[in-house]
């Protein structure tokens, strides 16, 4: 099954699937089955928009400053919108960035009824502001939200909301002074009504910020929102060390919430980070089952490059119909971009493979490249993984990246700041908004 | 492996089980293999309780009031301690009940970096406030903490900062003129540092309330924290409907966290759960794998009472060792006082089994009873369980109730309200605390 389909419904079965469908709907089976409409409550509508400016606004850090890399540094404005099961969504309301209120009972700090989302937004060197397609997150942070009960709403309209944050901060936190420069931007769902029952949530807050956030691609990167986790150093780096999970420790199981950016998928994996970490590799490489099939690397898709023992040359990644691994937006654009740029070198194949394989490849001298892609650290080249007390090494053809990462990086790194024009690149108007 | 032991450090595997061990220990491999100490940081200490009274004291809801209902209401204190990686627990603070103001950022709300544990204060017969076997909740509490990369403690300080929130406010909350009747406690703690870098939490925050909440266990409950599920009505209880999830839905894997008292293992199920509700259910039978081993119900614990092949008659339910369900302080008080006082009637057995072992019974009249454990809604005996198209019918000869839940119900409660003097009822002294 396609990750987004949704089954049809069945009386007694597929529930995870019945319910993301009930709430797309807003309709239940008993609605269904009693023939009456829906209680008519507000859509999500950027339109609705009230302005409170920032009074108080901060300095913007210098790129690559000690503030910058921790990673909490956001810019002066944060789009709030609340919304209960009564009253649907409220007017979105764009103020100054600053703490949230909730109540000790309140869902999110108890059950995990939260979802997020990870973008960037771009200065680019014709010195236009770009999103990079993010009708992929908005559609995503949909789906994650509906998987983990918490409401629905236009993904276009949460588009529209992302970009008047842009519009109105972008000027000043990514100033035409520094082109080639980001901000992260973290679309977050959280359950926020005050009561211990172990229910769907019955009010929600959507908010959205912009944080500044160093570059983990370039030399000397360091733990970021998509499981990136090279310390910062000013050595070249010589490729992500990978430790392998074992079967006491995984990530996500058919028939749970892989697929989802909901916070379930990554406070569990923490501990497992942790001691890699401590252990001297950069991040956990997640199997799944007695196959030891390859799924992510952190939190981030991963890829490996193999010659075939018939003389193929593939790009290998896992493949979603199973809902293990998250549907990523770097993940679709290599693929994308591959099958486009370099099929004539390169079989583009997404499915099931082992660790086995992996293993094999390299001990034959096929393994090529490996490498992890996500938002936050982009591409980023591996160069070993160990797995059952062995170190593989993963050849680096390019010094610190493999060709083909070095290649598609470079694509999409134009299409993100503007050297090549491409509808993935969407620019976004700065512009004043009355507050 | 038995669940609360740790594997043997080990260079290369059980990355979760050392993570956890050095939480646990303080300690990390770096700091092994150089021979240093560890640096010297603040442990949980109750004795350090600073304590401002609330001014504004709220009134007492009545029993079974519809604010009762709304499981919101909390006592006047609460009790609140951070943490920080570098300086440990601060002074913990026993403060006026209200809300608490996280940043945007705050790993809480993005990654599931959270925990907690439910137990009751229950104010006895005799008139004495009673907790129920709480070292049982508070050293699961340091489990869940540390398998979700939080900070550990010393369950006996956690267990007197308890203790004090009950002293400081039984008194009120649950008054002497009330036998019979008790108060919800919540620990929690939550990761709070505002950064949005996937790593182990740097800051932290445990906080303790106490929550007016109905008794879900006479006729009428309705859902509550662990997993409870009836709605709430004036008419005798006719046993709980379970729907048997289907394979799209799964709760709990092996190596994940199915054992642990982490938001993670709650947020991801309401979608399944509100469906089944939605369809008349009460409840989901969580099954695993192809065999349909039978796990828990809700968020519940899940017992039969069924009679072998060959005539014998047994208490069964799932076991712990393979970590994908919750060590329930009310399972295992079942097992112990089934093994100790019906020890002569019953084998007890702590097994896997099949949804098909138990559709069989039910088939070939041995099956007896089925009911769910839990501390909110405490045994909650089951009239059927929807299972591939069929209904199964559990008879129930006690009315409302099977004729060993009914049994184990009343030694239970004989216990935490005092009629029988017991280790597992521990008295908590109210006294005045100077503010």
């Amino acid at each position: 099954m396609a990750p987004t389909a949704l089954a049809p419904f069945q009386a007694t079965s597929e529930l995870t699937h019945s319910g993301i469908k009930h709430i797309l709907t807003k309709t239940t089976p008993s609605v269904i089955a009693n023939g009456n409409s829906t209680p008519s409550i507000n859509e999500l509508d950027a339109s609705k928009l009230v302005f409170t400016r920032n009074l108080s606004p901060h300095a913007v850090p210098e790129p690559d400053s000690p503030e910058v890399w921790t990673q909490s540094k956001c810019s002066d404005h944060m789009v709030t919108c609340q919304w209960t099961s009564t009253g649907g969504w409220a007017a979105p309301h764009l103020q100054p960035y600053g703490p949230l209120q909730l109540m000790p009972t309140a869902s999110v700090l108890h059950y995990a009824t939260e979802c997020f989302e990870g973008l960037k937004f771009y200065r680019g060197h014709d010195l236009k502001l770009r999103l990079f397609r993010p009708t992929r997150n908005t559609q995503r942070m949909l789906n994650s939200a509906t998987r983990i009960s918490l409401p629905a709403f236009d993904p276009d309209e949460l588009q529209k909301l992302i970009e008047t944050l842009v519009a109105v901060d972008g000027e000043k936190w990514l100033p035409k002074s520094r082109p080639g420069t980001f901000l992260y931007l973290r679309p977050t769902m959280i359950a926020t009504a005050a009561a211990l029952g172990v229910q769907k949530p019955k009010e929600a807050l959507l908010y959205i910020m912009a944080c500044c956030f160093p570059s983990f691609d370039t030399p000397g990167g360091t733990a970021g929102p998509s499981g990136n986790v090279r310390q910062q150093s000013s050595k070249a780096r010589p490729g992500l060390k990978l430790l392998a999970s074992k079967e006491d420790t995984v990530r996500a199981w058919p028939g749970g919430f892989g697929y989802a950016k909901v916070g379930a998928n990554y406070g569990p994996s923490l501990i497992a980070q942790g001691e890699a970490k401590a252990r001297g590799f950069d991040q956990v490489l997640w199997l799944l089952g007695e196959d030891c099939d390859v799924t992510e690397a952190g939190a981030s898709n991963f890829f490996v490059v193999w010659r075939t023992g018939e003389g193929k040359l593939q790009l290998v990644t896992a493949p979603l119909d199973d809902k293990i691994i998250l549907d990523g937006v770097t993940r679709r654009s290599v693929l994308e971009l591959a099958r486009e740029r370099l099929g004539g070198e390169l079989e583009i194949i997404e499915r099931k493979y082992t660790m086995s394989e992996v293993e094999n490849a390299a001990e034959e001298g096929r393994l090529l490249e490996a490498f992890a892609t996500g938002t936050a650290f982009f591409i980023a080249s591996v160069g070993s993984i160990h797995f059952r007390g062995k170190d593989l090494r993963i050849p680096m053809s390019e010094g610190v990246t493999g060709k083909y990462a070095a290649i598609l990086k470079t694509h999409l790194a134009n299409i993100m700041y503007g050297r090549e024009d491409h509808e993935w690149g969407v620019v976004v108007n700065e512009r004043q908004v009355d507050a």
